[in-house]
């Protein structure tokens, strides 16, 4: 046996007990003619010590162990002195007198020290990711990962649900312009794709009479990767049939709140904060606001309506808005620099200027003042709820950008000036989100969520005649300005589909090629459900308190899809694509302009 | 709200109250100017009675009402009259005297009726699998598949091991000549792998620390499909580090007669049977013998040694083997013309002949009884345990063709004289599996598990020179003559590694290549580890006595690894193929001709 007791477990309770460990050397060090060990397994640290009155094998040994050598050891429980007491540490009472030792396996030394707050550089740490997961923090969170899952499996399990497992090798959708497509090689120039979502699966399960679903499923993105996306993410996917939006609605808060009181012992109220998809763009800028902290926008477009100020004049004449944050008592901190650098970064919200004004007694100090009237800079200190050392920051524009710029500007102080309880854990529904969106480029009508998603009942006769005004039953779960994930009511009626499918362009033949087996289902029997699906890496993100969702996935890709341990993606042998029937073009440009 | 009670729960507890009840209408019937509506859900099934003197609403719509519709209604819990209570049905003493009734969503006459026993051809079934999944027994093996997948991953969290999850994108090995390839759009002419196992993921999970992993996950695998083999399944994945095969093994043990006691309420004892790979192929001429019966290969190798039938004298003479099986006192049942038709089945497993005799008396008579002296006789009576009545079958051919043939009639005879007890459950586990096997077409050995797999510690030393006599130290687990599974100790130290990619044909550099960074990673302080995986699928299948995989999976393929409700795999835009410069050749040949 290679152990009787685990490192970080060990207390002064076994004291005089002679015990059995294996784990990593995470330190040694020599001293006064004794040699000390930090032994770490999964549990934690102790000390070992080694004596040369003892064992002279084990002395010899111990001389030749390095940090990450792997060992066995046995040896006595001891108390420590009372000045070696490390009271910082779980295991700092007592240490192990070693009395064998055998090394299980050499470590050369390693790339970087195996320690939190690492100073390498994440690319070196992902090469070397066995070596970076040995981190106490990591460790934790993978442990926090597990529970998390573990959690909520017992949830579901509760209330009835069954986890039922959906196909990876699916059919690749128009909708699916991100698709990873995978080839076969028994139906040669045909491709599955992989899972964006189960969406169509589980709802096909609803048809087969399972009612209530859940799984904790593997989905995949081939799209352009920002930081805090990954080509492979895992979703909980819950669907039930005979859905109705409150009831579900209380079971997922339900279902979050024993979570966070499992995982972090924290109480969170219920029921959550909720607001309308309209709401929450005008109130904060974003359709996932942080609502940790407030500086809300204020509409300011009456009070400015033909004020003699021509940015926010000609913004309301031309269907615009004007609306302020109000950056309470940082007048005097906020240099012109300063205020141009945030100017400099909501231009890449499309903002063309970022205007402002000071408070200063009672009235508004700053380039523009002079152009307002008296009338408008007191109807401004009255909405804004101005105040003498307030700096007033404008944006005018098309709804849109004002949302966007003022929004990220928003969130920006709001970090910058630390106006956000990194403790509190704010849950918010969002709910009544457009059904589609305008997409300019495709020149047609897109699915917010996606193309499923019931329309709200008293929006149903817009669908056809002014679609960009139909809201959806679909919600989306907001954690601290994250989107934890989303759900809605689907469309079970194949009527009201085929007017879904018709709205985003799809021809009827079109709808039938890609979607009939699904319309035809809709036909046997198909009971009204709904569900959600969250995002777990994120979920995991946040209560570990990380800041990296690549810190959540044991073996994440690069923002260019790669993992840089084993180098995947990678060449294959030309007899593979054979067999595929595939031919690779990815190069012939250059060969050609040789010729 | 939809309903207040499920159907297939509602008991004589309940006469007198009124419920609310959504479902499908599993039939509808007028009798004597009533209508009864047997309704479905997930729970199960109640009759539902209209009568005309109740609500005329409600009778009205009763009308309409056609099977699998999806209703939902009010009623009162009734008794039943004494002469319509049905004991075979779990709510057959009560009925429901509807009061309201809505209809959610028709539906069209089903191309099948929703039964067991189904007498519908598969691919209709699997074409509208939804409807397929409706059938009660389909839903019973899904909820028994959620509640094994609950046992499983609440044994492995006791026992301390953490959910971790490994990629799907993953890189493709030389060793993976059936992986499904994902060319990647970011890295033309590049290509992930969908993983056939999680083995160097769970084995880098090791290095790092976790000690004790599981996942229940997805494997690929692109081979030519068997009836019982799916291109996506799913593996029950254990590893843990200071890793011993005895305790592993007991815990396994635990599990699995933890699982079946509380799946079958039955008990299984422990420790499970164990034999060697050697003397599962020598008694059974199979790896995963099914022990539910006897009927073994019997070696007569030595009683025939020099006999008078030529057949069987060149066989021994030619480095072969001579076996038999016994099949007690049916010599009479089985005419030439039968056993003809056995030795057509065994020409398939490559056997020239099937040799046969009948005991008659004291006495063998067949064909071959003249070329066999009489104390050949006497030894062969003797050895197979012979008895008037009984019907001896020989091979006689190389210890493979031997095995193979033997083993596969063996199996097939048990089946036909009903010779197995299909309620027991017999686990084996088989060790000391061969580590290595050369294939003839390959030209090399290859792996017979996986080539991490650790070398017996005693054979060792033969990897360089008789690399077909190592032993591994690997551990199959069967279950009723299917392999539920496999595990082994992995190799963790370099030099082991590299001498095994030696024995495999790995050059030096071709090694580095695709496994450099295992390779790498084992310098850093690799504990000794191994675990199994099981395949979740058979399990299922095994447990819930269903005898095709395809009934274990939600959304399965077709042994062309088709869907055929979704009709994946399914060609794709010529725009996809372009953003993944990637050409299709398919078909290219027959237009070519045309030119």
């Amino acid at each position: 046996m290679y152990r009787t007791a685990h490192c970080g477990e060990l207390t002064e309770e076994q004291v005089g007990k002679t015990v059995k460990l294996a784990g990593w050397v995470q330190k040694r060090r020599d001293l006064g003619g004794l040699i000390f060990i930090d032994l770490r397994d999964r549990s934690g640290i102790v000390q070992v010590v080694f004596n040369p009155e003892g064992s002279k094998q084990a002395m010899d040994i111990a001389d030749k162990i390095r940090s990450e050598f792997v060992i066995e050891l046995t040896g006595d429980v001891i108390l420590r002195d009372k000045s070696s007491v490390n009271d910082k540490m779980a295991t700092g009472r007592i240490e192990i007198a070693a009395k064998e030792v055998a090394i299980l396996n050499k470590a050369k030394n390693p790339p970087f020290a195996i320690k939190d707050q690492p100073d390498t550089a994440e690319d070196v740490r992902l090469r070397y990711r066995y070596l970076d997961l040995r981190r106490p923090e990591m460790l934790e969170t993978f442990k926090m990962r597990h529970k998390i899952t573990k959690k909520l499996r017992d949830f579901l399990d509760d209330e009835a649900f069954l986890e039922i497992e959906t196909p990876m090798l699916t059919k690749s959708t128009p909708e699916g312009a991100r698709d990873y497509l995978v080839p076969s090689r028994v139906h040669p120039g045909e491709f599955y794709a992989l899972p964006q979502s189960p969406q169509i699966f589980k709802q096909l399960l609803m048809v087969a009479g399972m009612e209530k679903y859940y799984q904790i499923v593997r989905c995949f993105r081939d799209e352009d990767l920002r930081a805090d996306r990954q080509p492979e993410f895992t979703q909980v996917d819950i669907e039930m049939s005979f859905f109705e939006q409150e009831p579900f609605i209380a079971m997922i808060e339900k279902m979050m709140t024993e979570l966070v009181a499992e995982i972090k012992g924290k109480s969170v109220e219920k029921p959550f904060q909720r607001m309308t998809y309209a709401e929450a763009m005008g109130r904060y800028g974003s359709d996932k606001p942080d609502t940790r902290f407030g500086m809300e926008l204020i509409d300011l477009s009456t009070a400015v309506k033909g004020c003699g100020f021509k940015v926010f004049k000609q913004a309301i004449e031309n269907s615009g808005q004007v609306k302020a944050l109000n950056v309470e008592g940082q007048a005097a901190k906020y240099s012109r620099k300063m205020i141009d650098d945030l100017a400099a970064f909501i231009s890449t919200y499309g903002a063309k200027g970022l205007a402002w004004l000071k408070v200063e007694g009672e009235g508004l100090k700053g380039p523009i003042a002079k152009f307002l009237e008296e009338e408008v800079s007191a109807a401004i200190i009255e909405k804004m709820g101005a105040k003498d050392g307030d700096l007033l920051l404008f944006c005018a524009d098309s709804p849109k950008v004002v949302a966007d710029s003022l929004g990220a500007l928003r969130l920006k102080l709001g970090k910058e000036l630390g106006l956000i309880n990194e403790e509190a854990l704010n849950f918010l529904w969002v709910t009544e989100f457009p059904l589609l969106s305008y997409d300019e480029e495709a020149g047609r009508y897109v699915a917010e969520h996606h193309p499923f998603t019931m329309p709200m009942a008293e929006d149903l006769k817009k669908l056809e005649m002014a679609p960009g005004e139909v809201r959806a039953q679909a919600y989306d779960l907001v954690l601290n300005g994250y989107e934890l994930g989303g759900g809605s009511a689907r469309i079970y009626q194949r009527d009201v589909q085929e007017k879904m499918f018709k709205a985003l362009g799809f021809s009827k033949e079109e709808a039938e090629e890609q979607f009939g087996f699904l319309l035809e289902a809709f036909e046997y029997g198909t009971p009204p459900h709904g569900g959600v699906a969250l995002g777990l890496d994120r979920l995991v993100m946040i209560l570990a308190g990380r800041s990296n969702l690549r810190d959540t996935i044991a073996f994440p890709k690069t923002a260019s899809a790669s993992c840089l341990l084993t180098k995947a993606p990678s060449a294959v042998s030309d007899r593979q694509l054979e067999e595929l029937q595939l031919k690779s073009t990815a190069g012939l440009k250059e060969v050609k302009a040789d010729i």
